[in-house]
């Protein structure tokens, strides 16, 4: 049997089912170039008969200039007792203008008699006349057999007897769904093996996350004999998710020697699920696989000491074949090693063994325990090693601030800053106005220093976050403020901590505008003449 | 072969190594409590070896009353080339006074030549001393075969040589550790089958998440005769993480028939998975498996009837068995069955199809368009829906608030608020300080509030999160404020909009209070009653 196995991704219509994640039409474009560079098949783009905005990102997306990706429209079949060509969703389907159709059919008795509410036999024509119906359309069809699975468990001649249903009237792939996501892997084998024996066109696996088998399931029935795998960037989708295609993908290539896309695509990998996220606007868990900030990221003592004399001590592959990178975590359970390497990253000396160092650990320690996190804030751990080791040069001197925000019943609210600096020695007092405080402050600060340091014009915050600490003090709580700042080559993030959100915004503000003046890019550990220097070597 | 699977919780130990998880000692007592009342096995509290914070742990622990988890001290095998009398580790170990302990010991002899440095005999040595010094003095010992898959993949004889020496020395429980979280189920499954039929000692899984497969290896370790599995609560861990114990339980207790802990335990377990969270600062994904808040929320209008017609068609388990429930997610795919469903829930009485209820959906869509979201926001929802049905009593208005903060130089920040409300056609001018800006609002607003409300005073804030929308709009963007509140029975959350977060937090913090003095609690949809009563019947 052949080991290139089809991509189905359907982050843009199941993945938008999952809870907090909404796409604008203009983000499924933009997702869609993304998708067709990383090379996946086929790009489920909407729900044309249920979603007003999925009509026009049908009619858009037909301006794109995709490379190989084939565009698909999602529905169901024909409602029961109408005649295909007078279905409202089929009829959506072909006025999208794809080439390719995935609908989905009822594979399980219980669901045709209490959700369709219909016959064991109109459910089966159900499914051959709109099969049927599309292809006569000159659309390819892709048939989704909905909960296959628990509906093979439950009564087997029935389930098989609807995808035979589908194939007979001309489908070009059956999918087997996990729809209900709480099938097991052992179960998926031997359907899927089933299945295989007694249907001849190509079958494909679509599964969900509800028992964290999303995974493990798509191996498994591909394994078993099925071509195409349909899944989400993320694992987004409905309840917990779809099987994973960041997961699902590095597998399958890297494991199990099937192909998928080329290697040069699966490096875009960790690119692409962050642009997702980004879109979607999540948050990446930091310890989601292959893609994650720690999915390479060692923070025990022994494993860092293990590391750096050799990578595939703790790495079970090597980060850059998923575009991501091998990261060392300074924390308190830092040994010398950590902060060692965390150093040298930066070219500054520190020797391993002396009370200086020893110092700065702890320090680092202390700030962690009132509630610093340096793990999420690089810049403002550089900050601290380049000031610990005397290798940086003050840029300004903050003498105070001031904020004032003021709201009257249905008036917009007003917010003002005054900030005063001490810069080369002099003193500049400037105020300035934001949409908020945490702007005012920033266009202040930035009002001040731009007559100094006109490159500050070229940065600028691109992500806030703000945690609160000891919540059982409430609102008197420490928070926690994490910046990302960009300039559009770089992206750094710094860190405040305060019981005072203004405060801690101002702390982290500051460190970042720092760290920019000051100039010293992060050094990337992922480039190899980096990572030969510092010995570490990747077989 | 027995059902019973004993479950290992490595979350105050192997847990902590993941990147943001940090633990008190307090959490740590906290958290063994807890896991004790869900009935686990073992807990292995923490490597005294390497740790300070965990001596001052195995000491405080002995206070504590168990009803039957047994504490575990973690530890390496002995040093090369000293006896085990000499080596600080092992000693460690015994001074924290338990009466079990894990160690781990190389099973790859690319771990012993590489970061070991030593020879392959040497290291068979350093596991029989280990294990024999241990049982020598009292100890139940369980050896965790580090690397053992792949030792196993590269030198079998080896690897198996490796823990054939352990059990020679007495070891209880010999556990298979997939420490670079490589391996995959299939490999899993014949290597443990192997394993198997070659020592006579129980045998364990510990997988870790890299690809996504952790508790899928740890399930397959079962069924292949392994009975102790090794995780995390969430997951937590190295790099990807653990095993994740609140998939793995309810997959082995539901799926699989297999006992770990009883049924009325499994039924905790939403709880402990949130309240491990919230003591290790980490945020839940909403779509974690079995526990997240949406591993049971519909949200696609086609799975919401079918829900409401019966809960199997959309549900691998009913939540109830793990402590969850059911949800319907109100949002721009929301049908009229969704935003129906939520009114009934609270008790308003909402036409389906009338003009009304139409324009609500409509307004909350468009609020969700600018940036509210309600998914996570069941409060400020609930005052929207009421306010549309005319339910709402006015119990304040808001006319103006100013708030001040200044800082200089060294000294402390100083935030001010003064807020004017009009309640029961009084006009109320309250000013107050706080430790911060929302804390002075939250204040200044309590103060206006109390002599009307006195109730006002058991209200608190217990979390808030700021997210920056159209982050292109850097410090300029929208920033959406989430605050959750409790009066120590109830919990809910509210939502603010708005460029400026000053502005957003009042929000929150208004709709907050609001909806604690209008009294209505939440109706907890996972009531039996009220599920008959709606005709949601769980067969």
């Amino acid at each position: 049997m052949s080991k290139a196995v089809t991509i189905f991704d359907t982050t843009l219509r199941d993945g938008t089912q999952g809870e907090g994640i909404s796409l604008s039409v203009e983000d499924k474009l933009k997702i869609t170039l993304k998708l067709d560079e990383m090379g996946v098949h086929y790009i489920e783009g909407g729900w044309p008969g249920s979603n007003n905005k999925d009509i026009e990102f049908f009619h858009r997306v037909k301006d794109l200039k995709l490379k190989h990706a084939k565009i698909t429209a999602f529905g169901s079949t024909r409602r029961k007792l109408t005649p295909p060509e007078e279905d409202a969703n089929l009829k959506a389907i072909l006025d999208a203008g794809v080439s390719c159709a995935t609908i989905f059919g009822k594979s399980w008795d219980f669901h045709v008699h209490k959700a369709l509410q219909t016959t064991l036999e109109e459910n089966l024509a159900m499914i051959y006349d709109s099969v049927r119906y599309l292809k006569d359309n000159g659309l390819e069809v892709i048939y989704d057999g909905e909960h296959f699975f628990d509906g093979y468990k439950n009564n087997p001649e029935y389930a098989l007897a609807t995808i035979k249903k589908a194939e007979e009237a001309g489908a070009d792939w059956i999918i087997l769904c996990d729809t209900n996501g709480g099938t097991l892997p052992h179960e998926i084998t031997d359907i899927v093996k089933d299945v295989k024996s007694k249907v001849n066109v190509q079958i494909g696996i679509h599964a969900h996350n509800d028992c964290e088998l999303g995974v493990a399931n798509s191996i498994a029935a591909v394994q078993a004999g099925a071509r195409q795998v349909q899944g989400t960037i993320n694992g987004f989708g409905e309840r917990c998710g779809n099987a994973n295609l960041c997961s699902v993908i590095p597998n399958l290539q890297l494991k199990l020697d099937y192909t998928c896309i080329s290697p040069e695509q699966l490096a875009t990998l960790t690119n692409v699920a962050r642009y997702v996220n980004e879109l979607a606007n999540v948050n990446m868990p930091v310890n989601q696989p292959f893609v994650g900030t720690a999915a390479f990221a060692h923070k025990g003592g022994i494993h860092v000491s293990a590391i750096l004399r050799h990578a595939k001590t703790y790495e079970h592959i090597t980060p850059e074949l998923v575009g991501n990178k091998q990261r060392v975590l300074v924390s308190e359970l830092a040994g010398q090693s950590n902060l060692v390497f965390k150093a040298q990253e930066l070219g500054i000396d520190f020797n391993a063994n002396n009370s200086e160092t020893k110092k700065i650990i702890q320090d680092i320690k202390d700030l962690e325990h009132q509630g610093y996190q340096f793990e999420g804030a690089d810049a403002s751990l550089e900050l601290l090693l380049r000031q610990a080791s005397g290798q940086v040069e003050s840029v300004f001197e903050v003498e105070s601030f001031k904020l004032l925000v003021a709201k009257t019943a249905d008036q917009p609210v007003v917010s003002e800053a005054i900030v005063k600096l001490k810069v080369h020695g002099e003193e500049v007092y400037m105020a300035a106005e934001g949409n908020g405080p945490v702007n005012a402050l920033d266009n202040a600060l930035r009002k001040a220093l731009l007559q100094y340091y006109p490159d500050i014009q070229d940065m600028h915050l691109s992500d806030y976050k703000v945690r609160v600490l000891d919540e059982k003090d409430a609102t008197a709580a420490k928070v926690r403020v994490l910046v990302e700042s960009t300039d559009f080559q770089n992206t750094w993030s710094t860190v405040g901590v305060s019981t005072n959100v203004i405060e801690a915004s101002w702390q982290a503000l500051v460190d970042s505008i720092r760290y920019s003046l000051i100039g010293k890019s992060r050094i990337d550990p992922a480039k190899d003449e980096q990572r030969e220097r510092l010995g570490l070597v990747n077989h």
